[in-house]
Order: structure tokens, then C-alpha cells, then sequence
């Protein structure tokens, strides 16, 4: 444990040293910047915070022609993040059932809540891309939100991720009362699709008998004729709205 | 820092010596035996891991109604083990791309695989449940490992668990070479059993044109004549993947 942290705090000085002699691009002071106001802290190491911020349009390729994206970082960042506000929410309820948490958490880590957040924390200003599609950046935002937790955990460890998350995401950004009361109704949300668009919608379901006292659902959303999601449930209802969420993704309603 | 240091410690100090004068159930003995034997370590607090051994069948009611089972500690192990699987993966494969990194961690975090972990470990003979069903028993062991990883966590915090997690499981128990060969073959899975189940079994895949150069393909996949199963891809391959994943999840094939 001491020669850990001996090593490390040692590997640590040395890139502070070092790093009083470089010059730092544009980009780099920009992200320093937004660490020490935005996060009220300085990186060990940068390289990882400049991957986090590098979408794939805008990557190198490395002499083995592996791609320096930040995806990488985000599929690690994603899951950071999971078990931080499981963690949380464990705290945060502790006599509530693990289906709510689940389903609190689906909200805090859903593709518009991530988008939003990362653009209210600034991070669509950093961002490096090289496309012009509008609808496209709002993703890049929250993938890149997630890239960057990935950063801090690669360059602080597990700890200092957690009171990153906790302290200046989760305390300063959500309300957690407000999105409890958020429904995420996804057959509302596919029907008024359906009805702006002007497009035929119905929903077909089928009771499965397993045993004498047990049955399943099977609902199948139909637009305009065709199937776009398919659900499965103990009940009506759930079945229809798994069906309804899975035609939302592939018809890229938020 | 050094607070918590102190803190924690003399909470530790504090438990450990009234643990001297309590005697411990059969139970509690078994559970300290299977933590000193199989990691090679000793709790800090107990409760934590006879909740994590306590099916919801086994669990008695708290005074506001609030079941004791083994399930919120499950919801925080999946997440925990989730972050230190993909911290592993990313540094054991430092060149793949996190699509390789998301499906190797999926083989290793499958339910089947989760449950012969768990009976490896010798879970399955300290786990509390109040059911006959064999078949049911098998996700009560995967699910009850995950509660587990959860408790570590709880009671030793992440750095530890990370540790159980990489040193007594992953590199005991799983070979990465091996897991790696194995290829999740839905689609063959799915004809497999239809054809041992004498089921009619059909797939039909659309192509949907996003714009000049991009296309998505959807794919259904129907057992005598009903759908089971609905995918999406940017290839024909991936989409019918995708549907017979889900037919296989809904279909209960392992």
C-alpha cells in the first residue's frame, strides 16, 4: 500500500514537474480550464481529458491503425457512472425496491438527460468534432460526458470519480424529486409521434399462459402497418410499454 | 484524508472487538468460512453478506413492510462489477475497440456464466432460499454472486472489491482465451432449437433507406407464424442477430 502510493504520488510529481516546463495547445488550456472551474480540480495527466473530448470524426489514426477516439474511454465512463449512482440512489432511498432504482437511474443516464447535462456543464464547448450534422452533436455531448468520467477514473481513480459525480453533477444538477415524478410513459410518447406524423398506429398483444396462475405478454407496435417494436411483460401494460419504448429507439423519438 | 483513515479504522477496530464477545449462528460461521477459505479475507461487517446470501423467498418483512432480501445489494454488485470488468478489459486488451470490449464483457457477465461462477465458487451451498424449483435455483446463484460483489463493496469499498473481483475471480476461474473463441451465435442457437422443438422458424429482414448512402435493415424473426423476436442493424447480419437474440432471451434459451 505504501510503495503504491509512494510510486504514485512520486509518477505524479514528475508529471507536474514536467509539466511546468510545456507549453499547452490552445485545446489543453481550454480543458485545464474547464477542470478547474466547471470541476474545481487539476488533472494528473491530460492526455486522458484530451482523448475524452476527441469524437471519432476528429480522431487520429495510431501507427497500427487503431483509432484515438474517445469511445473507449465512454464505454468504461458509462459504467463508472452506473455504479456511482447505484451507489447513490442506494443511499439516497434506502427502503425503496431495486426496480425504482433501476428506473431512476434509466432517467438520470437517458440519452437526452445526458445530452442536456453535458451541454449545461459546458462540455459541447470543448468538444472536438468534425461533423456539421446538428442532430448528431447532441449525442457527441453526452457521449463525450461519459468519456470523461472514464478520464477521471483512468486519471484519479475510483473515489475521486465518485465525489466528481456526487458533488458537482448529481448535487448541483438534478433534482431528484423532479425527475421522480417524470413518467417515462413510451406509448403516449409513440402514439403522439404516431399522430403528428400523421401515421397509422396500433398495438397487438397476445397473452402467453406459462402455468395455471402464471401468464406473459407479448405486444407488438405497428406503424403504418409495420412492426417497429416488439415487448414482453407480466402484464399488459408492461409489456406494451417495452414494445412502445423499443419502437421510440428505432424511430429516434426522445 | 487522514480523518476518514482514522475513522474507518476506529470503526473497524470498534466492531472487531464486539465481534470477540458475540457468538456467531451456523450461518454466520459458513458465511465467514466461505469469505476466509474461497478470498482469503475476513468482513468487516457481516450483515452485509447475509443479506447478499438471502433470496427474497427466504426473506423476512422489516417493520415498514420493506423485504430483506438479497436484491438492492444485487443491483449495486451488477453495477460494481460492470465498472471493474470494464477497467480490466480496457487495460488486458489495450488496442481492441469497445464494441470487442462491450461483447467480451457480456460473455463474461452472461446469466449462464454468472451461474456456474457462482457454483464454482461454492455459492450455491451458503445461499438462503425457500424454493424447490431446480431451474429457478440457477439464477438465484448468479444473482446472489452479484449481491455479493455488492456487499464487498458496502463493507470494503471499491479498491477492495475490484481486487476480490479481478484476483479471485477473473484470473482464477476465467479464461479470457477461451471466452474470447466462443462465438454468441444467436441465430444458429434460435434454428437449433426450433428444429429440436419441430417449430416452423422464419426471418424477414427490410431495408429502410435513411438517406443516399445509409440504410438500416430490420429484421423479425417468427416460430410458427408468431414473432418472437424484432432487430436492427446497419447490416443484415446484425439485425437478425439482434432478432434472435431477443427471441432467445423471450424463448428462455440459454
Amino acid at each position: 500500500m505504501l510503495r503504491l502510493f509512494s510510486r504514485n504520488f512520486l509518477n505524479n510529481l514528475f508529471v507536474r514537474f514536467f509539466s511546468l516546463f510545456r507549453k499547452f495547445s490552445e485545446s489543453e488550456k481550454e480543458i485545464l480550464s474547464f477542470l478547474k472551474k466547471k470541476l474545481g480540480f487539476s488533472p494528473n495527466n491530460i492526455k486522458y481529458y484530451r482523448r475524452a473530448f476527441r469524437h471519432k470524426s476528429a480522431a487520429g489514426k495510431t501507427e497500427e491503425g487503431f483509432k484515438r477516439s474517445n469511445e473507449r474511454l465512454e464505454y468504461l465512463g458509462d459504467a463508472v457512472l452506473d455504479a456511482v449512482i447505484a451507489d447513490y440512489l442506494l443511499h439516497y432511498y434506502p427502503n425503496e425496491h431495486e426496480g425504482f432504482l433501476t428506473k431512476m437511474r434509466s432517467k438520470i443516464v437517458s440519452r437526452s438527460h445526458m445530452n442536456s447535462l453535458a451541454v449545461t456543464l459546458g462540455i459541447d464547448k470543448i468538444v472536438k468534432v468534425k461533423l456539421g450534422d446538428a442532430d448528431k452533436q447532441e449525442t457527441i455531448n453526452g457521449n463525450a460526458l461519459e468519456a470523461f468520467i472514464g478520464a477521471v477514473y483512468m486519471d484519479k481513480g475510483y473515489e475521486f470519480s465518485k465525489s466528481v459525480i456526487i458533488q458537482k453533477i448529481l448535487k448541483k444538477h438534478i433534482n431528484m424529486h423532479e425527475l421522480q415524478s417524470i413518467d417515462t410513459d413510451f406509448k403516449s410518447k409513440v402514439i403522439e409521434w404516431a399522430q403528428g406524423n400523421k401515421k397509422g398506429i396500433h398495438f397487438e398483444t397476445e397473452e402467453k399462459t406459462i402455468s395455471d396462475d402464471l401468464s406473459t405478454f407479448q405486444t407488438s407496435v405497428y406503424i403504418d402497418g409495420k412492426i417497429w417494436g416488439c415487448g414482453e411483460g407480466s402484464s399488459k401494460k408492461k409489456a406494451e410499454q417495452q414494445a412502445a419504448e423499443e419502437g421510440c429507439k428505432h424511430l429516434f423519438i426522445d
